[in-house]
C-alpha cells in the first residue's frame, strides 16, 4: 500500500488495510465457529480460510453500504462457499458488530505491536544520544529566546522521558474481543447452545467467549457495543505517541534551521531534496512527523465524540464513524513512529555549533546565575550552571534501561 | 475505488484518488510547458500525456517521502521519458508546491462539481416534498418533546433552506491556480523568460500565469503558498454541506424510530438489513450520512490549524497535513451528498402516522395557543395554528426555483 | 473583565459578557414589545430598561439550568417588574430561542465591529511595512531552510493579502434576527395579532419581523432555529482571522529567534520580561496570538458539529453547546486581533541582519538562478532575482488602499 | 461563580476560578519558600497568606499579558508586601512555569476530587437501577430500530460499566508538581543552596522538591515543562467521563421522547419548563449533559495539539493555550458530572410502557430467536431470550461494589 497524499504511508504496510481487516473478520468467524464446534454445538471441521480474498473486497465494500457494515455480505459469502454441514453455522450467535469490532481489535493489536517495536528502537537511540551528550552544553530556549545553559543530553532526556511515558501508555492498552450478539446479551448464542442440548447454556456461552479470546490472542471482555472506551483509549494512546514525536520533531526542525544548525537529520539518498533548488537539505523526516502530530488529535477527538453519541444498543452513525477514523489514526501513528525511529537513529548533534552559540550568548545565559549570586553573596561555583542535569539524565536512562529489559 | 472502512466510498469514484491527482499534476506541468512554448521560451510540441500512469504510483509515493512531496520524482520521470528538446524544460520556473496545490485545485473542482450536481437533485426532491406536504400536519418537537403543530412541508422547507444556503456557499468557492516559484516571487520564471530574450520578463510571466489558469479552467491568483484561505474556505464549504445533510439525516433517523414512524427511507435491494435479524429495516442512508457529519468538522478544523501554522515561505509540516485531510474531507462529502440525494429522492412521509400523533397530542400542541387566546380574549381561529408556514414555504420554494434555474 | 487564564482578555471589554448578553436580550424583548405596540397589538409605552441588571445575573444563570436557557426567568422578571398594562405582553409571540439567538447576534455584531476596526489598522500598518521594505532583501525559507531571495516587503505583502482575505470574509458575515416562535412558524405571533383584530395576521407578523430587524440593526431572516449556518459561518469567519494572525505571528516568532533576529516586536513597559531572567525580551505578542490560533479551530469545529446535530425543531443539546463556544471564540478573536494590531503597528525589521544573512547565504539562495542560467545559456541578469515581487506588492497595496477607502 | 452562557456552571463553584488559581499559586510559592527556609537556605517565617487577593486579580491579569503569564507580577507583589528578610527570597530558584503548572495541578486535583465524588454517587444510583430492573424487559434498539429483547437492568448495567471504566481512569490520574527552574535543570535552585553553603546542593534540591510535593499533596516528578502528557492525560480522563455521561444522556433523551416514554428525568421545581408552552417537561439534565459531551472532545484535542507543539524548553504559544482550555474542560466536566449524578439519582423507569412496547414488538424482537430455533430444531426455551444478562449484571454489580468499597 502506498498513498500519494501521505508520503511514507507504505511504512504501515497493510496494517488496517482492507484486506487485513477482511482477513481478521474471517479469523473471528473461524474462531467462533471452531469454538461452537469444540463445544459440540456446531459440526466440526469447517475451514473458512481462502474462501474470500482481495477479489471480493469491492463487492463486500459495495454491499456494506446497504447493510451499514460489511459483515452480512461476508457471512453470506462464507456460508455459500464453505463446504460441509458447518457452513450454515457460520456467524450463528454473533452480530455484525461483534465481527467488525473484534476484527478492528486484531488490526489494532498488530498496529500497536509495530508502534511498540519502533518505540523500543527510539528509546535505544535516545538513550545513546543522552549518554553521548550528557556534557554537550547548549543554550536552552524559552519563548524562542535564549534562557540559561542546558546540555543536549538534557534535551534528549526530555524526549526520552516523553517517549517512555507514551510507550508505557501504549503498553497498557488492552485489545479485547467484542462478543455480545444483537443487543449485548448473547441471547442468540445462549439459545443456540441450549437448542443443541447444553445443560448450562449460560456457562457454555461464557466458555465460548473465553475460548475465542484465547484463540485470537485478545483480552476477554463483556460486550462493549456502546461502551466505546476501548476505542477512545486506543486513540488517546496513539495520539500520546504522535504528541511526543511531534514535540521532538518540532525541536529538530527548529534546531535544523541554518541560522541555528545545532542538529542534522540523517542523510539518505533522495532525502531532503527540492525540485528546483539543488542545495536543499530539508529536515523532511521532522516535517513529516510534524504533519502527523497536527493531524492526529482531531482524529482521536472524533473517536471520543462517537463514543459520546453511542445511543441505544448500537448507534445510528457514531459507530460507523469510528472505523475509518481509527484506521487513519493508526496508520498515521505507525508511519510517524517509523519515521521518528529513523530520525533518532541517525540524528547528529553539531556540537561545535552548540558550543559556539552558547559561548556567544554567555552573558544572557548566565544572567539568572548572577542574580542568584547577588542574592546569596556567593560567587557562582560554575560558569555553566547545569543544576540537577546529571540526576535527571541518570534517572531517565535507568528508566529506559528498565523499559528495554522488560519489553524484550 | 472502494473502502471497506467507509461503506459507500465508491460513490466518489476516483475523485481525489492517487491517479486523479497524478493526472492533474501532469496536466499542470503540461499547461505550464505549453505556455512556455507558446511564449517562445521553451521548445514547442512536448507531449507529457501517457508518460506516467498507475504503475508509477507506488514509486512516486515512495520517493515522495524523501523530498516531502511527489513532484521532484514526477519531474525526473517526465524529463526522462518525454521526447524532444522540450523535455529539459519540464517544470522550469515552477516549484513543487505550485504543482501540488494546483493539482489539488483541479481535484477540488471536480469534487465540487459532483457536490453541486447532487445538491441540485436534493433541492429538486426537497422542493417536491415541501410542495406535497404543505398541509401535512405533524407535531413539532423541541428538546425532544412535543411543542406546537407544524407541517412536514415546513420541516422539509427547513432542510431545503439549509441546503440552499450550503449550495450557495459551495457556489462561491474559487479554485485558483498556484503559480509562484520557490518563494512566491516567480523569480525562476522571470529569469527563464529573460534568459530567452523577453524584453518584458515580468509582464511575460504574468501572461504565462493567465494562460495556464485559462488552460486549466482555474481562477488566476497571486501565489498563496502560505496564505491557505483557499484551502480552509474549501473545507468550510464542504463541512457546511455535511452539516445540513447531517441535520436532515438526524431528523430522518429520529422520525424513522418505530415508535414515531413518521418517515421511511427509500427501500432498495439489500438496504437496511441485518446479519441476524430478518425483520430489520434500518435507516441506513441516514446513519451513513450522520457518520460523515460527525467526522467532517474536525477535518476542516485541521485545515484551519494547518493554515495558522503556515510559517516561512513554505511550512514545515502544516502544508503536508493538508493533502490527505482535504482528500478525505472531499470524498466524505461527495459520498454523503450522493447518499443524501438518494435519501431525499425516495423519502416517504407516513402521513397517517403524523396525523395520528398530532391528534393524540393535540392538548399539548395547542397549549401555547390557548395561552395566547387567554391573553387576547379571542378564541383561537384555528385549532391547528400554523402561523406563517405558507409564507415560509412559498419563499423557500421560490428560492429553490431560482437556484435550479440559475445553476442549470 | 479580565481572565487570569487568558492574559489580554480584557482587550475584549464586555463583548459577549454575561451583562452584554443580558442587555441584548432585554433589547430584543423591548424591540418586539414596541413592535407589537406599534402595530396596535399590545399596549404602548412599556419600558423594560433598567429592570434587570448585573445583580440579577446569578439568579438568571441559576434558573437557566432548570429551563435550559435564561429566557423563561428573564421574562418572568420583566413581567413582574415592568409597569403598566404592557407588562403581560412581554415576550408574547416569541420563544426562548428567538431571544437567545437574536441577542447572540447583537453580541456578534459588536464583536465583528471590533475585529473589523482592528483589521483596518492592521492593514494600514502592513501596507506601511510593505511600502517601506519593498527592496529589503532577505532569505526566503522553505521547510525551515534557505531557499531563494525575497524581500521583507514581499513577506509582509503575504501577511497583508491574507489579512485582506480574512477581512473581506468578515465583511460578508450577516447577523440576522431570529424570530420564529416555538417551532419556527410564528404561530403564536399570528394568533396574537389575529386575536387583537388584525385583518391580515400573516402580513402583520411579517411586518413585525421587519420592524424588529430594523430597530435592532440586524438583518431580517426566516427562522433558523435548526439551520445553524448563521453560527457556523460566523465561526468560520472568526477562525479565518486567527488563521492569518497565527501565521503572521509564527513568522514573527521565528524571525525573532536570536540566531535569526530579523524582526523585533514593539517594546513596551513590562513587555516580554521573565520572572527570573533579567535579559529576556520575549516576542510575547506573537506568542499570545499563536495561542489563539491554536485554540480557535476546534471551537469553530464544535459549532459545525452542533449544526450537524440540530435535530427536531429545537435540538437536544447541540444548540446549548453553541453559546459559550461562540462567546469564547469571539473573545479570543477580538483579543488576538487587538494584539496583532499592536504587534504590526510597532514591528521593526532589522534590515542589517536580513542583509547579512542573505549575503552569507548567497551561494545557496542563488542556486536555482544558476540552474536556470545553465538552461537558458544567459547570465543571470541580477544576482538577487526577485521575479515579480514588485507586481505582487503593487497589487496588494492597491487592494489595501481600496479596502481602507471602502470601509472608512 | 455563574455563567449565563453555560447554565449550571455554578455547580463547579470556584474550581479553576481565577481566585482559586491565584490562591494555588501563592500556596506553591509558600511551599517552596518554606522548603528553602527548612533547608536553611532562606530566612524562616515569611508568611505569604493574605498578601494578594481578589482585588489584585485585574491587575495581575492585565500585567500577565506583558510577561505572558501572571507569575512575574505576582512575585513582585509578594516580595513588596511580605514582611521580613524572607521577602527577597520569594520564588528564588523557580521559574514562572513551575508556579503556573503546579498551581494548575492543585486546581486539577480539586476538580478531580469533585468528579470522583460525583461518580461514586452515580455508581451507587446506577447499581440501584440495575438491581431494581434486572427483570424489566424492554426492546433493545440498534440503528434506531427494534432488535431483540433486553432489560432496563442490562441497559443501566452498560451505563454503569462505562461509568466504572471512566472512574477508574480518573483514579489513575496523577497530579504532579512542576519544579524545574528556567530550563528544567533546576540550576538556579542548585546555585542558591550551594551559595548558602550546602555541601550537597544537588541532593539538597532533590530534597526540596520532595518536601514541596509532600507539602502540597502532589506527586513528585521530574520537570515536565515541555513533556505535556500530564496535561493531556488529564484531559483524556475528563473527556472519558463526558463520553460516558453523554452516552447515558443520549439514551435518556431518546427514551424520554413522548412516543417512547420509557424513562422520565427527575422532577424539580422550575425544571424542564418553557417560556411559552406550559405543558412542557423537557429532559433538560440530559440535554445539558449532552451539551458538555459535544463540547469536551475538541478541548482535549487542543491540549494534545499544544503538547505536540511544545518546542524548545518552554513553548512559544502552545503552553499558553493550555490554561484556559484545561479550565474550561475541567469545569464543563464537573458540571456535567454533578448533573448526571442528579439525573441518575432520580431517574424513573416507566416499566409499563417498556412492557407494552416490548409486547407490541414481540414478533420483531423474537425474529432472531426463531431463526436460531429453525437452525437447531429446538423450540425456543423462552419467549423473551435474555441470554447472559444475569451474568453481566452480576459482574458489573460486583465491580461497582468493589469500586465503592475501595474508594470510600
Amino acid at each position: 500500500m502506498t498513498d500519494l497524499f501521505w508520503p511514507g504511508d507504505e511504512r504501515a504496510d497493510d496494517l488496517f488495510g482492507d484486506h487485513a481487516w477482511l482477513t481478521a473478520m474471517v479469523e473471528v468467524e473461524q474462531a467462533w465457529l471452531d469454538a461452537l464446534a469444540g463445544a459440540g454445538t456446531a459440526p466440526a471441521g469447517t475451514d473458512l480460510s481462502g474462501l474470500v480474498g482481495p477479489d471480493d473486497l469491492a463487492a463486500l465494500a459495495g454491499a456494506a453500504e446497504g447493510t451499514g457494515n460489511p459483515v452480512p455480505t461476508l457471512v453470506r459469502l462464507l456460508r455459500e462457499r464453505a463446504h460441509g454441514p458447518g457452513a450454515a453455522w457460520v456467524h450463528r450467535g454473533l452480530t455484525s458488530q461483534d465481527v467488525v469490532d473484534t476484527a478492528l481489535m486484531l488490526c489494532a493489536r498488530d498496529a500497536l505491536d509495530r508502534v511498540r517495536d519502533d518505540m523500543r528502537h527510539q528509546i535505544g537511540s535516545l538513550a545513546a544520544l543522552v549518554r553521548a551528550h550528557r556534557d554537550t552544553v547548549m543554550a536552552a530556549r524559552t519563548l524562542t529566546q535564549h534562557a540559561v545553559p542546558t546540555t543536549f543530553g538534557v534535551k534528549a532526556a526530555g524526549w526520552l522521558g516523553g517517549t517512555l511515558d507514551a510507550a508505557e501508555a501504549v503498553g497498557r492498552i488492552r485489545t479485547p474481543v467484542q462478543i455480545g450478539g444483537a443487543a449485548g446479551t448473547l441471547s442468540a448464542a445462549v439459545d443456540l447452545v441450549r437448542g443443541r442440548g447444553s445443560a448450562d447454556p449460560t456457562g457454555a456461552v461464557s466458555a465460548l467467549v473465553a475460548t475465542v479470546s484465547d484463540r485470537l490472542g485478545l483480552a476477554p471482555a463483556d460486550p462493549w457495543h456502546t461502551a466505546r472506551r476501548t476505542v477512545t483509549a486506543l486513540g488517546d494512546a496513539l495520539v500520546g505517541c504522535t504528541d511526543v514525536w511531534g514535540r521532538t520533531a518540532a525541536d529538530v526542525a527548529t534546531l535544523s534551521r541554518p541560522e541555528i544548525a545545532e542538529v542534522t537529520e540523517p542523510a539518505a539518498a533522495g532525502r531532503g531534496g527540492s525540485s528546483t533548488m539543488p542545495h536543499k537539505r530539508n529536515p523532511v523526516l521532522s516535517v513529516l512527523v510534524r504533519r502527523a502530530a497536527i493531524a492526529a488529535p482531531p482524529l482521536a477527538s472524533t473517536l471520543h465524540l462517537a463514543a459520546a453519541l453511542a445511543v441505544d444498543e448500537r448507534p445510528d452513525g457514531a459507530w460507523h464513524t469510528e472505523w475509518a477514523t481509527l484506521r487513519t489514526l493508526a496508520r498515521r501513528t505507525v508511519v510517524a513512529g517509523s519515521q521518528t525511529r529513523e530520525l533518532l537513529a541517525g540524528l547528529t548533534a553539531n556540537t561545535e555549533r552548540m558550543a559556539a552559540t552558547a559561548a556567544a550568548a554567555r552573558t544572557d545565559l548566565t544572567a539568572e546565575a548572577r542574580a542568584i549570586a547577588a542574592l546569596t553573596g556567593a560567587d557562582p561555583a560554575d560558569d555553566t550552571p547545569l543544576g540537577v542535569s546529571d540526576v535527571l539524565i541518570d534517572r531517565v536512562l535507568d528508566r529506559a534501561h528498565r523499559h528495554l529489559e522488560a519489553d524484550s
